[in-house]
């Protein structure tokens, strides 16, 4: 097995929300009105970066200001959230970003008042913080749902325990909402292969895909969660190995790639943390239909994924010449395919033939 | 450790699948119409079998007849079925229950008709041949989705790895759809508790509750996938550990709770391999509210939860007084609150504090 050795080295966030504290101190001692720089995050300030692939947020900014009536509260939720999360890195906790709403939410003091009146108000300026400030939401301890599974030839370190994820039987690591403070020990693989669903992983599983054809498999179950693509993000970094995502040939897969890969809209500010352009898609494609005349276990289109498909057209990052074909052919047959479709060959097919052919004669989409 | 030394045997499916087909030959032989007998699965045939505080599923039976126009479609989809279970068996594989509907999906040769249209064809039908058989789902080699995760001081054999869950980390292992070839080699517990949601077990693993309070932690990530329930089934019957529940306090969670301990009405037939009559709640309670002031903190009840409750009062085995009592509450408060509304306290509250005293008090509702 190769050793890994480059580190993670978390930035100082300590320093970076002190530097918002201090800032803030000096606005009143020069009796001036606190105020906070936010980069602005709706769609007017993201665009498509097509060198580096990845989706990012424009410069525009907005500012916060205590002394402004309209902003006075949001100002005072801000600075809640970042004192609190400065306690949660001084103290080396993690909270979930629900837990961090009960611990804010409380009465305001001589007022009828509350701080917090539900959680969709603390989200946002939570996501502000990370913009503001350049941090991941993971290093100011805060953490999303968890989801997905790894398996495969690589030795993750986590809190003291080397997790060996080719001996775990059937079943596989669950991916934490955090993985910051993984480290990759050693692995011996050549790609890592990143699978929609949970059923096909489990397929893969049993065919022992991972072990004849020597790779890491990561299951998102769905749209990934941020863990999930932390995760392919650093092992794609760290240990400079090719991914390769196999979806369901439908708009909703194809989106699950493209935010694997150039990142999502909504989390632009960290595409570069969360995505991994170098990321290629193996199928399942239109063309597969004809190629392995799967045209018998195809399913018709819905309203709603045909207008998912002319959404997904207008998409910066989806005019390169294969996406617009893929998604062409897609409503002009009028069908979707799904992964497990492919068990209508055979069960093995998928694993025997499907993949490694594909993978091997590089057929992949950018 | 402890040795763990009980194995599961699996029943010889193979065997009765066989049998099913000797009996179809049989009739044919004595040219009758072959028939195939199957429990009726309807609320009508449901029951709550007070004794062993588990779902079960009455003797009504149907008849289905091959030569009955009604019947002979989903006579023949039933065979396709059973025939497939036992290649499935017979080769060692298991298929995902969309992956069979892929396999068996083909056109009747010689006619505009297919074998199956649509997965929700083929569902019922292995459901019908799980009761039929008095087989699990698992054992037909067949599986649903899978969720949820468990760490703790318990090493499991799978597929000739053998895994310390104590040693994983902050990660924990992903619980597979299907168990039954888990072989629980040794352990070191006081009890398992089964958490809810996903935050919550974070932040009890993030608290070392497990190693603190020496218990086997599952967390199901909201309704309890049959992968989760027939684990925890198993190591609460081979390990002969006490099970503790863990969910929100509303209706929701307490439906959680009971379909962990008494079945489901949909499985009913499968309530002693799913079920865990012997598994005790501990919160959240409408009690909880008074007793560590989580007024501030508590959410309103929805019309859509109103309704669920009286549901749930209308459910045999809900009818014991303590749970009668926390429903009339929810109701009478018009609130409900969260695991993680325990936040408000301080983050480490529910392990320190909340949950060991509760447990040592044996302040667990039945």
């Amino acid at each position: 097995m190769k050793e890994n050795l480059s580190k993670k080295e978390g930035p100082d966030v300590v320093k970076k929300l002190g530097g918002l504290g201090f800032q803030i101190a000096e606005d009143i001692e020069r009796h001036e009105s606190p105020k906070f720089v936010v980069p602005q995050r709706g769609l007017g300030n993201v665009s498509f970066d097509e060198v580096d692939n990845l989706l990012v947020l424009g410069d525009k900014t907005s500012t916060r200001s205590f002394l402004n009536v309209a902003h006075s509260k949001k100002f005072m939720q801000s600075i809640l959230i970042a004192a609190k999360a400065d306690e949660l890195v001084s103290k080396g906790k993690t909270a979930s970003i629900r837990e961090l709403y009960y611990q804010l939410k409380h009465n305001i003091e001589g007022t009828k008042e509350n701080t917090f009146e539900d959680q969709s108000e603390s989200d946002p300026l939570i996501v502000d913080l990370e913009v503001a400030l350049e941090v991941l939401r993971e290093e100011l301890h805060l953490k999303a749902d968890d989801k997905g599974t790894v398996i495969g030839n690589i030795v993750i370190e986590d809190s003291g325990d080397r997790i060996d994820c080719s001996k775990l039987g059937r079943s596989g690591l669950a991916i934490p909402s955090i993985v910051e403070h993984y480290n990759f020990v050693k692995f011996d693989a050549q790609y890592i292969l990143v699978i929609e669903t949970g059923a096909m992983f489990d397929r893969l599983v049993e065919e022992k895909y991972h072990i004849k054809n020597n790779c890491i498999m990561v299951s998102t179950k769905g749209q990934a969660a941020r863990g999930c693509r932390r995760l392919v993000n650093r092992m794609s970094n760290e240990l400079q190995l090719p991914v390769i995502v196999f979806s369901d040939g439908d708009p909703w897969g194809y989106y699950i790639y493209s935010v694997l890969k150039a990142g999502s809209m909504a989390l632009a500010h960290e595409s570069k943390r969360l995505g991994t352009p170098e990321a290629k898609f193996v199928g399942m494609t239109m063309t597969d239909i004809d190629t392995y005349d799967l045209h018998s276990v195809t399913e018709k289109l819905k309203d709603v994924d045909k207008k998912r498909i002319d959404e997904l057209l207008q998409y910066p990052w989806f005019q390169k010449k294969e996406w617009k074909k893929e998604l062409k052919l897609m409503k002009q047959k009028g069908v979707r395919i799904e992964q497990q479709a492919l068990a209508s060959k055979s069960l093995e097919f998928v694993a025997e033939e499907y993949l490694p052919k594909k993978i091997e004669d590089g057929e992949l989409l950018p």
